[in-house]
């Protein structure tokens, strides 16, 4: 009986989190250039068709078998095996709930390095980059790793999957060069395509992070569930609030790209806490990842890493954030609790060493790939679009109905829209 | 064990209800201009970003706290002290849910304001819209309440929510006053810029309806959750059949956003009496809710209300009737069922309370803004459009394909991009 | 206690499968013309309003009422009486369940006819449809059926859904006749409008599916549930890689297209089997899937049978070799696991049986409407678009950011249409 509502409850949430891959999806293809809208879209498509599968066959063993010293599981390849896990699912439930994690974290990539990057290298990426996701997990989720034997506490993945994330996306973008142009003038001449699909996305990854946080107990029975499922919603209320005020006082617009990675920063960041933080601080929090958020794009930029849809200032600066607020809002340890520096101290240690590895790993391979010439596509492909030239087709064929204004000359219609 | 089960439930439902936000923002994009979909987007992220966290400070307290003579709450601000309620679910549970009622309650207003209203005044309304929602939803939902000790019967809020938000959406559409040029012409020269996204939002809203609805018991070991279910269906079902009927025969021609607006306004009328009348019933009311939908945009359009997106046909006038349909068709107390008049005038009294309150609210704040010439944008921000003059974007950025027309270089083309 | 748990689990199933019918819509209407987009979803909006009330006054009954020697129910029509189904969850939460189902088969055949036919014909067909589907479902579902006795394994509707529905599309398509030009020229001139709506449709079915693989249980108890998900899962995947890959060779591109077909290919071929084989058989099943739907493709447009969404490849083709899969693969009667040629004879004989019958009753539908000409639109109805024509709106209304290109005339854009 237990195990049967444990189980409705993990499928519940994981197919939520399932879904967040439409939401990555959508939301990249909305903030990239009509010309490549495909080419993201299908980067999406491998990561949760080839990633599932590579963690069915050996992600989920390094993550969750039996601990080799702390650092990488040894068991379980190809679902057979010993799994360390909680009881309190049976282990194919608990694969696809894992499963949608280990794609969620790979996907945060293929937004940074879009609009360039070569799909055939990409599906090299997704092999890596699940595997190595999974090593890294190991350390806080497997009750084996070193980190969770330091007493880490990463409740749905701040570091495990964002901050990993993040950082792998960072490494990625800067190894794959900017688009052509991006830093040659003063503005930055890329527009988002389809704002509307953007928000189509955000929606959708905003609804499966419920999933994502709430599914995190492996457990309906936690008295916990409610708490979670309240602060993430607070907290991506609190990012989202802050992203719209800081571009209305800097630049006097309510931006909306802001506020999509506004409310997708409070959620990044409310992923480690969930379970550990009160509600006004789960705001406290929101509101700090919005205001991260922005100074994070501005910082990236500054340093001429292309990131067009700001991959790593929501994930990989929130995902530190996030980690390390653990260490100061957590009522039991937490700095501003009374609880010292030591679990701020491994929270430090633990979202760093994330970090490094997330980043080492994929500028080993990316570097690679960019020593052989194969990490991006040719000047020529990217001119006319990653979507004709790489999968042979344009996203949108459309007529445009101009309604009303024939007799309205061409500038100053495009210029009334 | 009761109470996990219903916690999943609620939560399931109450994740489902937060969707509907995302269907809210895609229908009311949809059938805008192009122009102003970021404008109305970043209204409904107002809804919720804001929205939820004033619920959370005093709207919580304000409807479900212990009551003060039957019209407002006193306890419970900031999720602290007593709360009223069905002991089903833990409070951070019942908060959840409730709170995205709330939310819902509001968006309904941002498509009546749509295109027009400024959105730092927007952003005042919202607070003023969730407070007063929590007040009148206090005199039914509240065991406390007026209109509950009187016996209305109103189960997800037909009333509380839809005769609320759609009379709210009245006032604020008529005192903003009507898009530049609306009623200029004998025909509305104002298009909805993508069926299709408004399409998007509409199955969103109609999924997230289930949960609206089904979750309202607040027990999973009810056995109305079939029922609720099984009516909410079949009204919707009869509510876009009617609406298709009806175009056909007055138009000629099968419209689809009647369609959409026919199924969400027997969704609306459904949602009073979903757990008190039979299939058949339900069938009926969908039916006539079909049909009211489109004499109500005619009859709002002969006021020169301009209401973009037709909340108040879609929520107000089915907000009322399915509110005084359960005095018709209930099978306990219905007239229909020879329950004599009693029931009937309660939920006629109690719909028209609601419907009075809301409009009175907001045509003070938003005759008040109007008053003080904050209520709209400037002739030149609404003629270029709100997204680029106050959110800084556009919502497309695309090239254009324009196959069969091949003589265009295909150069020039991919430029275009 | 039992019950509730799993009508929760079977309501949480059939919102999924419900909201499918959003994503049938938004993936067709992304995959036709911009001049078709409103009258697709249109249809789908009459398979769900329409085809669910069809089902709830006589579908339901012929399919699970008291078997008439094993061909058609005799008994439950309008809800009222006896009902022969598992008694795990209560009836009204089982019709919702089953409605779904019914409402998914139609929705395959709505893609195939798009562009072409007639509205008020399709509402002609939906009737029939649902119908058809619930006797020829009555066969393997109904405990008394026929093919359910001679030991027919269908888990969740390869055969029941998706060959009846695959094979009704085929006829349709047929009979209705090929768009105007489809077949004169050397290369297919009709473009996907919106690559970026189909793939919201497509996650929203993958979603959903969930909901239809894992529902199927009825119970959630069952310790096939875990199985069952994460089959879907990985079959999808399978089937998403090996039809990007089938693609790549012979074309040389990753066609985005394939990718979305092969996906769904796999989710169709793993329904009949997902209870019955082992992970490792899933993903064989989802790789050949993706295989088959690329043949598919190539071999309905040899006939010259034009189906524009490749509903014949990815639903018959790929239900017929779903259902016959499980007589390869199953741990229990499967011939690779050693038990023979009877489960594989039966299965081959239920899947054509449903097959040639859904194909019969639509070609006799169809093939009437065309006897009497009004099977499909006139050439001018054609040549405009339907949506102007049969719907009396534009899907989009957009202003055009057309940034870098001004010296493209706006004539020529216009008449790109």
């Amino acid at each position: 009986m237990t195990t049967a509502i444990n189980t409705i409850w993990v499928i519940f949430a994981g197919t939520l989190v399932f879904f967040m891959e439409g939401g990555f999806a959508l939301l990249e293809a909305g903030l990239v250039q009509a010309k490549n809208t495909l080419s993201i879209v299908m980067k999406v498509m491998a990561d949760v068709t080839l990633g599932s599968l590579v963690y069915g066959v050996a992600g989920f063993a390094l993550m969750y078998g039996i601990s080799h010293n702390g650092w990488i599981g040894a068991t379980g390849f190809l679902l057979q095996g010993p799994i360390v896990h909680v009881a309190s699912v049976p282990v194919p439930v608990l694969w696809f709930f894992e499963m949608a994690f280990a794609v969620a974290a790979i996907s945060i990539v293929s937004g940074a390095v879009s609009e360039r990057m070569r799909f055939s290298s990409y599906l090299v990426f997704v092999v890596v980059g699940v595997l190595a996701y999974s090593v890294s997990g190991h350390w806080v989720w497997n009750p084996g790793g070193w980190l969770a034997k330091l007493g880490m506490e990463d409740f749905a993945g701040s570091a495990v999957v964002h901050t990993f994330g993040g950082f792998a996306a960072l490494a990625a973008a800067w190894l794959v060069g900017p688009r052509q142009g991006r830093f040659d003038g003063v503005e930055n001449p890329f527009r988002p395509s389809n704002l509307p699909l953007a928000f189509v996305g955000t929606f959708i990854l905003w609804f499966g992070w419920f999933g994502f946080n709430g599914g995190s107990t492996l457990d309906a029975f936690s008295p916990l569930v409610g708490p979670v499922i309240v602060n993430t919603m607070v907290a991506a209320a609190g990012g989202g609030l802050s992203a719209i005020a800081v571009t209305r006082l800097q630049q006097g617009v309510y931006d909306p790209t802001m506020a999509i990675n506004g409310v997708l920063a409070g959620l990044v960041a409310i992923t480690a806490g969930c379970a550990y933080v009160s509600a006004p601080s789960a705001v406290a929090i929101g509101l700090i990842a919005g205001v991260l958020v922005v100074l994070g794009t501005a910082w990236i930029e500054g340093w001429k890493v292309d990131d067009p849809v700001g991959a790593f200032p929501v994930h990989g600066v929130n995902g530190v954030f996030g980690t390390v607020a653990v260490g100061l809002f957590a009522e039991k340890g937490g700095l501003f609790y009374g609880g010292g520096l030591h679990l701020l101290g491994v929270q430090v240690l633990g979202t760093v060493s994330i970090a490094l590895f997330g980043f080492g790993i994929t500028a080993l391979t990316v570097g690679a790939m960019r020593a052989l010439g194969v990490a991006r596509v040719t000047a020529e492909e990217e001119e006319e679009g990653l979507d004709v030239r790489l999968h042979g087709q344009r996203a949108y064929h459309r007529g445009v109905v101009v309604h009303r204004s024939l007799d309205v000359p061409l500038a100053e219609r495009s210029a009334g829209q």
